[in-house]
């Protein structure tokens, strides 16, 4: 049976993916070189069509790495000799702060409950800080930060931002002026299969870690910065990379841009309104951030009082997946992706399921 | 145009790998959660069909990582505090040397030229070595370590053993219960996609790493050896893995089973040795490793004395792929992998277009 996937990632495939992948395999792109002409020409088209989508400028690079959590290590190895800042409002930001520790640096936090939101500016970060990690959309909880915040915390501090959007790209729009680590997954907004992250990194960040190398810092091996340019300037990455991952990303880019990065955007806050609508109005079930300027638009929490299994089944039965709530949540809330490959007609039949009753 | 791919990884896929990718995506296991049964159920059953092809012990646990040079990192951070001895012959055996120097370890190496083997047991091998790091298969030069050598250091010294079977899985039958570590990806033997390399690791290399962890040794975070087996234990892995992969490398494990490993074995020693008798005997193309015992029979490389080129485009014309030799020896070698993928009647074809004139 053909089930959507309201899950938060991975999640339901982008429609055009089984075709692409199929085209893949007829030209067979499942056996070619990572050291050859045919999967540079990938890697660079890859590249250009995820910078023209995001608008990312020519100061930042695009690595290819292999999930979100490589991007939290490689980031922290990269750019922090001893102090990072973290903000930790839920289970990923919280992982982000805990690599950190594991990787030997002497990290600080800022931790609010799950679920809240901060005013970025009004906290203070201690003055040794060499990078700010903020985990703009909160996977585990449904909470995301506003870009405006994000936006102005650069002009406050001199220090890099490492801004985790693993959930929330390609729906966010960023100044990458005032960023400069940006890193995100493809099993979510690009509704690709999972197996492949994207890190996007400033000049600013590259000159840290050059920095950082030469002062003898341990920076990991094949996927420091440094490492990953070498072969970025020749179209290629030091492994042997998830090939198939690649090319099927250059293609849903190339299908969003032909749809347009700002329809995209705009079907996702139609249908966002059109959920939390639902939810604000329903007599039991409640969106778990109260506060509507902190609430996701792509990873909805929904506060279900205990009956996440019930709804999970009666879900289920119509052929409709959604996320429970994430560990300790897990009975008492259900999670909905909203992501470019979800159709409004799908939401409403999400909605009808679960009814006022 | 179909080609059949002789190159060294990636290769020709297995003839089933469309089949089952096909199945996958019917059954959605493109969107499915790396947290549910569903996930667990193929995790499961991937490590035990490969636990049953390779007669990996019990004591032996199993991690997907994400590339081989992955591995070889992870090696090195979890296994090592201070010294690690290294066999280098080739590009990857010197890789794996590098990474140690990258990850601020103190490695000492015994350096062969490419292309050369050696007596293992004839090298003295520093008192202070904690970790034996062997390129069973040298992909780079065609050079291989015939496996009773590699199995006599583990009874001459008190360290552990790793060994790198990147190209020569499944072919090599190894006795796991005298080495600690080995690994490879499966874009080689196993004639899958790129994207997913295996980690095969020792109670006794876990035990080490336990040891260096409670001792604050840096041993990275999301995929320390204490987290893959965390996650391991409920068949999961920290992060969003490539769950398509995971899924084909069972089903094509169940295949080479239903094959029988013996066989596919057998198939690969007379398919080599129709590749070796026709280059023995070839007036001026010679294969590169002189004394046979050193030969690898999974990537065989041949001195074409500068006629690279000339070859791989007469081939290319009749639809066969193979690899040029690797960095310096571009022009003059070309390299033919031998793995399950290949039937006789493939290298037979490759045989006839390259001929003896």
């Amino acid at each position: 049976m053909k089930n959507i996937y309201f899950t938060c990632g991975p999640s339901q495939l982008y429609p055009t993916v089984k075709s692409h992948l199929k085209t893949a395999l007829d030209n067979n792109l499942g056996s070619i070189s990572h050291r050859g002409q045919q999967f540079q020409n990938i890697y660079k088209s890859a590249q250009t069509n995820l910078r023209k989508l995001l608008s990312i400028p020519l100061s930042h690079k695009i690595f290819f790495l292999s999930s979100s959590l490589e991007s939290m290590e490689r980031i922290i190895e990269n750019c922090v000799e001893k102090q990072s800042f973290h903000f930790v409002n839920g289970a990923f930001s919280h992982k982000f702060y805990q690599f950190a520790k594991l990787l030997k640096k002497s990290p600080v936090k800022h931790e609010v409950d799950w679920g809240e939101g901060y005013l970025l500016n009004k906290i203070k970060i201690p003055k040794r800080t060499e990078l700010i990690c903020i985990t703009q959309n909160e996977t585990s909880t449904g909470a995301s930060i506003p870009l405006q915040d994000i936006n102005q915390i650069k002009q406050n501090h001199n220090v890099l931002v490492a801004v985790d959007i693993v959930s929330s790209a390609p729906y966010v729009k960023f100044d990458f002026s005032k960023i400069d680590l940006v890193f995100f997954s493809v099993q979510k907004g690009f509704g690709l299969p999972a197996g492949l992250s994207i890190l996007i990194v400033s000049d600013r960040a590259i000159k840290k870690s050059n920095y950082l190398e030469k002062k003898g810092v341990n920076m990991g091996s094949y996927h420091s910065f440094s490492s990953l340019l070498e072969k970025g300037r020749i179209f290629q990455t030091p492994e042997t990379p998830n090939v198939l991952s690649i090319y099927l990303l250059n293609q849903v880019c190339k299908d969003m841009l032909n749809k347009g990065i700002t329809t995209i955007r705009k079907a996702i806050d139609e249908n966002s309104k059109l959920v939390f609508d639902f939810f604000d109005q329903h007599p039991k079930y409640k969106p778990f951030v109260n506060n509507p300027v902190f609430r996701s638009r792509t990873t909805i929490e929904i506060n279900v009082r205990g009956e996440a299994n019930k709804i999970l089944k009666k879900l289920k039965s119509s052929g409709i997946v959604v996320s429970s709530g994430y560990g300790k949540f897990k009975d008492n809330h259900i999670r909905i992706a909203n992501f470019p490959a979800h159709s409004k007609d799908n939401f409403h039949k999400l909605i009808n399921v679960i009814g006022y009753n």
